[in-house]
């Protein structure tokens, strides 16, 4: 499969940690986004959004994180990224969601530009923009580790699921940006955990060949 | 079920949106966001998020609106709400996802609060922030439709998706708060047809008893 891809993009590490753990081969094509390589007229034909990452698989031309990591859990099932039974399902969508939904969305390349270049933001006021919706985000998530019986070194069950994907994408700009992660220390075991996966490990954005 | 729900919450107009397709009952409470009812610690236990929706169905306790509609669809399949192929599914799911991972939690209360109140933002600044982003994501809709063979009345096929409820909840605060929706001409198409079904109409923010 063909990956759009940028080392930094917590999305396109998202889907690079699913297809090592389906063992799925890809060729990376590497955009620059903070220097405007999604903005090229070719890649708007292929992802009108101008994000990364885009998969191209065959005839399909995939977008957004969450719906590739699905299309590739409904294609290569094995081994699974999420649970058999629904309300364990939802569980650990609804924890990624989170990540996905929620706290990532704000800190962007678009949104940090609009903030420093559109309104003006000190660095001082971005990183604290950043470090408040992250941490809300650590914050549900640790409560939600808490509160859930089958969580332990995974956040659900005894192996990675899309859960523990959108764990490690969400303590990856805490830790970019300088949070205090001391303050969510079941989030921490599970990223500890995972990130000694090779497939976690080697999806990491300092990994990538793109990487500066 | 039991679905704890605020009218204008857009993510609670989903859930409502998929129950009323899959023909399902529900007993609904009522949260005033812009009063703080979800800072309540009794629902802070239930949605460590604080947020709304949150759907109870006996045991389980599930949260985030993308989550819910997979349960609903899995627990539920007919009328399914995403086509049978995986590459139309992950279509579907991404065009929802333009919405509900990209431009809705631009605009949600606690970001609205953030700016107006902590940032001093004026009601214009905050106009233009939400229409700048409720538009990139409108635009990757309609570029996608135009590209996307199977959409008509409907994003795809012949029956609403899960991409339709996205669609939907991308237009309504673009109409809120004053966006120019002419640049959109398939969108809008897709949004007066489903917006005669009953389950997306009975749904709407207006119709509900908490609205104002």
């Amino acid at each position: 499969m063909k990956l759009y891809t940028y080392y930094r993009s917590q999305a396109a590490f998202r889907v690079r940690i699913a297809l090592n753990l389906k063992g799925i081969a890809r060729e990376d094509t590497y955009l620059h986004l903070e220097k405007g390589d999604q903005f090229d007229p070719a890649y708007k034909a292929l992802n009108p959004q101008m994000v990364v990452p885009t998969l191209v698989d065959g005839g399909a031309t995939l977008f957004q994180s969450l719906a590739i990591l699905e299309y590739l859990d409904e294609t290569h099932p094995e081994p699974p990224l999420l649970p058999r039974e629904p309300a364990a399902r939802a569980w650990c969508r609804g924890f990624a969601l989170i990540n996905i939904a929620d706290s990532h969305p704000l800190i962007v390349p678009r949104i940090r530009h609009y903030l420093l270049d559109e309104m003006q933001w000190s660095q001082e006021q971005l990183m604290a923009w950043i470090r408040r919706w992250i941490g809300a985000g650590l914050e549900a998530m640790e409560a939600l580790l808490a509160a859930h019986e089958q969580s332990g070194r995974f956040c659900h069950g005894g192996a990675p699921t899309l859960a523990d994907i959108g764990l490690v994408t969400q303590v990856t700009p805490a830790r970019l940006f300088g949070g205090d992660l001391s303050l969510y220390p079941r989030v921490m075991r599970v990223y500890d955990t995972v990130m000694t996966i090779p497939a976690f490990a080697d999806a990491a954005p300092a990994r990538q060949p793109d990487a500066e």
